[in-house]
């Protein structure tokens, strides 16, 4: 069923929603001596969630996780601290609070996951979207696969689809700017 | 001799035993200013490893490495403490031991190693499994060489297995929110 | 375009800047728990730009990002603390000015990025650079796509192929050791 | 002229000389907050080169690079401080001094190195070898070059094939424990 229509749904995404380990990051986490475990995330994905900012489309994050690693990141790209749910293993409530608190309708909303946890928001969700190596189980229920792995380039590949097809790709250095410094 | 009949022996498996650097990791090490080695582990094993726990397959660590970043690690699973094993270069004692502890007999224990020090243990389990990129004379010596890479999805493909043909390979969100918090 | 006349350029440059995430690294950012970002460097790029140090070709850096990672890299290779530009995402300006401060027409300077935010700067430059893993908006404008990806030799390749075609491609122990130690 | 005749040279080799960067490591480097310099090993390096101290084959380390985060790798590997030279730029000196100090010809040598600083010691080096991602001048004057990558088990790979032909690739759990504790 995966990538024969997804390109007629990349038109009304209003909002973006990801798991974090395996999609905005390759799944790999080091284990720090203190406990605490650091994830790295790619540039590129940045860029594009920077322009998500920009043209206001409201970004949420669901992992099963929980460091400061992931906060800060989320900090950094000017994420809504309370579109960020760390520790979450029963996804799908979280995911229709997140469209609830931003008054978008499920269908509105992209959301990208790599692995079991993530099945039930994917099912909810507008798009359903996953990266090259996700868990087979996900990719049997996507409606599209990027051919970019966890980390190496999914969520840029998807974010750029929707605001190609909505007129929003466009980097303008002043306005940039303005929001991200220089 | 890898590969031919391990199928049958995956219904026999009770518990799973796992050295560290190559298996639960991609085999690189990060020396640390003040001396710490720290290790990077991949977060689809890590949910394979959760499933293991709610579905009470213990789980043991002999590894030849010793350093805070492991530890941390297995106590995020819910590892116990007697079941992990540093400093071990003498493996077979410490999986005879694991066994004994765990009220298990050698055969019903899956076991995955990468290097020469494993090689006693893998003779000894009942399912001896490695990563694609194992040593040769451990390659020849499994019954099961994963496609996969260590820290690349060695540990989640042999799980996967045992838990399928078991029909534990259940995620219940409910369930396992409970466990691991939401 | 790219590739088909590049050559001859190589002649004509004085200088090289650099953008730092996805050229001088790989494109990932560790997030470190502290808020930090963290990012990892190639050692054979640093050979090349050692070589460009004792060769007297001034070295710019000019990035979106902010941390202390990327500043202490500099500092190791040498690069004047007055030519490296962070928190920069109106790149345009500070790569006009970087020349304007070393004595350098845009046309005697290469420039290697691999995303929108260089596009401006590439058009700009004398030699337009970019690795094999940059946006296809940027290959689209370069006059040379390197076979290297970012992180992985694409700076040690273009500037290696500079100091070739000038004859500073040569490493002499003594000299090289005068200025980086023995 | 690489790899045409270097069998014969296995069994005259009594030692091992090493560059870090891009031979015991990938080539990256992480730059640290505060300024320190941190690199990732290989786990089967490190087990070749503890069957190497257990066999009485000196280990000897020159790289231009200076981080504890070296320094205690190789102490882990309990490498003798003085066989350890950090910031060395001019190396074949360096590689004399090993020589001279642990009583060996140069000819009873392997030394492994990826770039131009290593191409003196190569060339005065019994066993010249390097990594399959060396620099070409490098590639070219080797008398092997591995197949495997830096940091990915060049080092492993050329120290096997060394101790196999000696008989010394023989692991005893008993005796290697004494040693590496258990």
């Amino acid at each position: 069923m995966a990538n024969y229509n997804y390109k007629i749904k990349l038109h009304n995404i209003k909002a973006f929603v990801f798991d974090v380990d395996g999609v905005l990051t390759d799944g790999q986490v080091i284990s720090m001596p203190n406990g605490e475990l650091v994830r790295s995330f790619g540039s590129k994905d940045g860029f594009a969630l920077r322009l998500c900012k920009q043209y206001n489309y409201p970004i949420g994050v669901i992992t099963g996780g929980k460091s400061d690693s992931v906060l800060n990141r989320c900090k950094a790209l000017l994420i809504n601290e309370y579109n960020i749910y760390q520790s979450a293993h029963n996804k799908l409530p979280l995911f229709l609070e997140f469209c609830k608190r931003n008054g978008l309708e499920p269908e509105e909303v992209a959301y990208l996951g790599d692995d079991l946890p993530d099945i039930a928001v994917l099912k909810a969700a507008g798009l359903a979207v996953c990266p090259a190596d996700a868990a087979e189980e996900v990719k049997n229920i996507c409606h599209y696969i990027s051919p970019k792995m966890g980390g190496q380039g999914c969520v840029r590949d998807i974010v750029e689809q929707v605001l190609k097809v909505q007129g929003n790709w466009v980097f303008d250095p002043i306005s940039y700017s303005e929001i991200w410094g220089n």
